[in-house]
């Protein structure tokens, strides 16, 4: 067994419900703690004197100076795997040059498409590897990782198989999600409906196969896949045995609906989102992700986050990375920022990164500091856990534990 | 002479306009290129090797693997002489606190005022010296810093004579600026009129007989001066000899009017500047300096760069770096957000935090990559300009040069 500590303050985010509001009140704070681990697994959070005395033989990880330690963060929505780079996209828009503009000087999601599919599994892999540890240093050890720029059946399966390697090289947690839905591409004969199809028959076969992604995910927008075909391809999608999240409401209202009523585990983005499909998605178990990255990458609005909470829903926040419309890749920035313009409180945050975004992805064993759990948890050398979204990501975590073993 | 390099981009910003709109196609970009110094000023920027041809004695800095340079950033408006941390505040504003409750649970400005006559001069200057080192590792060599957390004689002079000290240790350039008039003190005994009295007869002539300051600056707004008595202030200020900045149009449309009537360097702020008086602000000389993160720490609009630089006025972005409302302090994630919303080029984003902004500061030796000017620079790993700002803060420099010399 391993105790580490003493720690400041443990924010554990423990007996938080998980629905709803949230005041920072109800943050369950234990004072000069300790975290004892043992195989990875939490045992017991308590005073760290306690522990001492109650487990002798323990191994002391001994916390110098002033430590607070909470949760690691999960980001529950990436498009880290990707070839390319896309800063003249960035620039060509925000010069005011329309979306048809830059799609005609050779930017847009089609150049991600062909430099993806240009680059081999060995550049995904290190393309994946170089951003996980970005992610690492803000404190993230859950990412959750979209194919979606291969868009046919070899290019898609060397994504995945990409985010499949790259797990054997990390110890942070990998969750793959198969996006073939992202758009229909221009070399596909047929309708969106036919490519709906294809991939039905020809892509998520071999994934299930190879193992390689239980998650589906489709992009129901007026620019992508509409909702009638949509709703058909994630109903069959879940006959085939994968679970559901869905890219609902970014520009056009209405798709989180769907989102709901196929039982996505999520329904991500919903910056469009009509005030009754709030509600309607609110009394559902599914999550809804808001991704502040793409409202800052984009300059559009945020994601109607303190209207989920208020009518009960499960708010996330993920970094949505993505070399076109997220570039930033900074979640703990884009959560505090989303904080200061919707409302949120500090505990609603910190949920939204840890153990709501960690039921977004059907992992219910983190995001929580207690007996039982995983013990990825994060500390910053700080006095006071409200110092983290109040320096807006300039604050970066000092130490951050895998399974209990620190590996920065 | 020192001869680095060599570059595979210079990006000069040379032979740009100080007013109105920019261009990305318009920016002077040297490939392969070198910069040529002598006693840390410019002797000549081109060709590397035409360079190193020419001067085959100079000391050669040779930059390792792909980089490019361009001018080190000038951050025109900061209050980093502090004392405390709010980020109690920022935690209830989030939680929907109002100003009053905040104020009354011992937050808002006056704990920052009570914190700061509370640290030592010493605290103060290990404070800047701290935030300034944040600031170089961003690549910002010129920091202005303002007073008005200590609103009496005695503590403005120990603020200002913080900032001289700190001077005295750091390369970056520091310039104070006294901002007395922050707001009218509680511990004042008299009216608004009466304290700006005050500062222009017992507190600036101190400050000019220590040198401490030639800039005065002033918060024209509802909750703290109101635009008579400030407009008077700033005109007795002027006569003193004192160069003026304002706080101008946060919450209330008006003060940037004045600033510009009473020919200030610059007018700060402007998220609530009317049309009208945009356009009367842009056909001067005042530097209208955006200030994105106090948006950022609010959750307030942005001030309205794109119509600023349309009229053909001169747009500066700086941090504000504060304890209260922008405490972030990233001024590339900010501009660049900024740039999203506002849809501003990366040339006029990348003059906006360098010969733009030094000019508000009336420092027109540096900002641009030319003979003759201040050898402030820095680079980055990276292959293309625009991924500055297209990873919105993510991407740091690899090295800052000051004078010529590398100091990071
Ligand atoms: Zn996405
Ligand atoms: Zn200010």
């Amino acid at each position: 067994m391993k105790l580490s500590g003493p720690f400041k303050q443990i924010i554990t985010l423990n007996n938080l419900p998980l629905k709803g509001k949230l005041n920072d009140e109800s943050l369950e704070i234990v004072t000069n703690g300790g975290i004892l681990t043992k195989n990875g697994i939490i045992r017991q959070v308590g005073s760290f004197d306690s522990l001492k005395q109650d487990f002798p033989d323990s191994e002391i990880d001994l916390i110098e100076g002033e430590q607070i330690a909470l949760p690691a963060f999960v980001d529950a929505h990436t498009h880290i795997c990707f070839g390319g780079n896309r800063a003249n996209d960035f620039a060509m828009r925000n010069a005011g040059k329309t979306y048809l503009e830059i799609a005609e000087s050779g930017g847009g999601i089609w150049s991600s498409v062909e430099h993806t599919r240009n680059a081999s599994e060995e550049d995904l892999v290190e393309g994946i590897l170089k951003r996980v540890k970005q992610l690492i240093k803000q404190g993230i050890t859950t990412v959750e990782i979209k194919s979606g720029y291969g868009l046919n059946l070899e290019e898609e399966l060397k994504m995945l198989r990409a985010v499949k390697k790259a797990q054997s090289h990390t110890n942070a947690t990998l969750i793959p999600t198969c996006l073939s839905a992202h758009l229909k591409p221009k070399d596909f004969e047929g309708t969106s409906g036919e490519y709906l199809n294809y991939i039905l028959e020809e892509i998520l076969p071999k994934v299930k196969e190879e193992n390689l992604a239980d998650r589906v995910d489709i992009f129901i927008e007026r620019s992508a896949f509409q909702p009638k075909e949509s709703k058909l391809f994630l109903k069959k999608a879940k006959q085939l045995g994968f679970k559901i999240t869905v890219h609902a409401d970014q520009f056009t209202a209405g798709s989180s609906r769907i989102a709901v009523e196929v039982g996505a585990k999520s329904a991500d983005h919903l910056e469009a989102t009509a005030d009754e499909d709030i509600e309607f998605l609110a009394n559902s178990n599914t999550v809804a992700i808001a991704l502040p990255g793409a409202s800052l990458g984009l300059g559009e609005p945020f994601s109607p986050a303190r209207k989920i909470l208020d009518k009960g829903g499960i708010l996330a926040i993920a970094t949505d990375w993505n070399p076109g419309s997220a570039p930033m890749g900074n979640l703990v920035t884009q959560a505090s920022i989303l904080a200061t313009y919707q409302k949120l409180t500090t505990a609603e945050v910190l949920a939204a990164i840890t153990f709501r975004a960690a039921f977004a992805l059907d992992l219910e064993d983190r995001g929580i500091l207690t007996e039982g759990k995983k013990a990825d948890f994060i500390t910053y050398e700080t006095d006071n856990f409200q110092n983290i979204l109040y320096q807006q990501g300039s604050l970066l975590p000092a130490h951050v534990y895998i399974n209990g073993e620190k590996i920065l």
